[in-house]
């Protein structure tokens, strides 16, 4: 029976597991990233943990990496991970023998909930929201990556000369609907003197952890509640151009804040986003949570190296 | 030899055309919509087109709507034409005892530019500029419509609390970018007391003609000049969100505005896209012209009709 493997590059961890044919996890392998040390350190802290995984029983590699990689085998874009501009597959493959396909962390996520959901329709939208928004695309029944960077929601313009993103452009939508754009707007607010629970828990330097933004904007701290409504607003708005330019059967929300606030604020959201669609294409619009969770991605790339072995059988 | 009919069904005319199999337009019948006699006249003078060119040789048939289409057979909505949630194919189907399937006219102007041209692209973005903004995308090798309304780019969100649009909204793109914003800024232009030549031309309650606006521009008129400026502006930022979204492979330009401006605008557009897209997929934006001008839309249906039936054989 085969087996394969799935990595998770990320910018702190990286997170390897083994699955047989049907999915099922039979190990998982975990170590730091170490992203500082530069990417020799890197590449052989990945081979690390594919060298424990390996064996003969292996068909296919699938790495989940958080920037653009063109056609599933380079990074072209990769800004926490020092592998910009390296053809990571070929590499991989003249090692282990066996194909590997790469692909975008988020647009792999969405791909392992709809191909571990055994979700009917075709067209799906995700939508995760953590320290940036990142993206998945499911069109006309398969993943969509375009030229390799498709799906980079938190960089459609939400404001022109808005707040400056980290990607170098101007009023992305990150920089209000993400932690890092919430960030910038609770430092602001305390720079001019407003008082909040949350500054408690602020470290100069730190993200804060979206559980003390959740138990905040419980008690009704008005920061909290400020940043959320600012968020959810920026949010709201770029789905309902989403919608209409998609028009999909389903969007599926996840990544850290989305998770923690999902029962909350689904319904206004879904307010929001509906009076930003135009108006004939406002019926029937679904929204649904992720349920695999930080597995995610993993159960993507899985995915993404069974089917790459599938299309290559007669 | 099987034939195939398409009809584009105007706010103002409808156009019948006759195909061959390979494609060879046979006969072409147009007559005018009369859209405010009401529904059972505007069908009866397509039936009347259809039977002018119908044959026991036709083996399917593909319909152009200026509306919102679902699952290729019923009409949801149609502002110019009055044919609101009529299940048009099976209308058609039941008299004419052939597969017809129904299309958005600009996806089907899309869609016959790509399978006319040949194009290997599996991934395009197709944007018409006229009295609106409509779009089509061929996305992972097909023609994508998602529930039936997607890529209507003109009702992208351009600008929060923005101009009234058409639609109900405020702020689409094509209040500022399309001809209708044009003129509403125009009009507004003439109140203030600004002059232009372009106002010998104007008729009150009447759309101006593109090329008025194009001999305006080229002779410097400073209001041409800002007109156009404003509306590339805008349709330079949607697509750098559309670049950063879908990340085609090629852009198609097409519509009037965009086929009398095209070589002229074409540099400036591209440098505000890019302007506008997220750093990492700034390379290698490609665009081209449309080529079929006004009968890419029946070209899209013949290809329409002709793979519907083609899917239905074994």
């Amino acid at each position: 029976m085969s087996k394969y493997i799935a990595v998770d590059v990320g910018g702190s961890k990286i997170l390897g597991a083994l699955y047989d044919e049907e999915g099922q996890l039979l190990q998982r392998y975990k170590v730091k990233t170490k992203a500082h040390r530069g990417r020799e350190v890197v590449y052989q802290t990945l081979l690390g943990v594919i060298d424990t995984l390996f064996s003969e029983d292996v068909a296919a590699m699938g790495i989940l990496i958080p920037g653009v990689i063109s056609n599933s085998r380079r990074v072209e874009m990769c800004s926490n991970i020092p592998f910009e501009k390296m053809d990571l597959s070929e590499l991989l493959e003249e090692k282990y023998r066996v194909p590997v396909l790469l692909g975008n962390d988020v647009n792999l996520a969405v791909f392992g909930e709809w191909k571990h959901g055994g979700y009917e329709e075709k067209n799906i939208v995700g939508v995760f929201v953590g320290t940036g928004v990142g993206g998945g695309f499911i069109l006309n029944g398969k993943l969509y990556t375009g030229k390799g960077g498709a799906a980079e929601i938190g960089h459609m313009l939400y404001k022109e000369n808005g707040n400056l993103c980290g990607c170098g452009q101007f009023g992305c939508l990150e920089t209000v609907a993400a932690k890092s754009g919430m960030l910038t707007f609770m430092e602001k607010e305390r720079s001019k003197g407003t008082e909040s629970v949350l500054f408690e828990k602020l470290i100069p330097g730190e993200m804060f952890h979206t559980t003390d933004l959740y138990d905040a904007w419980k008690l009704g701290d008005p920061l909290a509640k400020k940043v959320m409504k600012r968020s959810m607003h920026a949010l709201g708005v770029a789905l309902g151009s989403l919608n209409t330019l998609l028009h999909p059967e389903l969007f599926i929300f996840g990544g850290g804040v989305m998770e923690s606030f999902y029962e909350e604020i689904c319904e206004e959201l879904h307010e929001i986003l509906l009076t930003h669609t135009m108006p004939p294409l406002r019926e029937d619009v679904r929204f649904i949570r992720s349920y695999l969770g930080d597995d995610a991605g993993i159960t993507g790339a899985f995915y993404l190296a069974k089917e790459a072995l599938d299309g290559q059988r007669p």
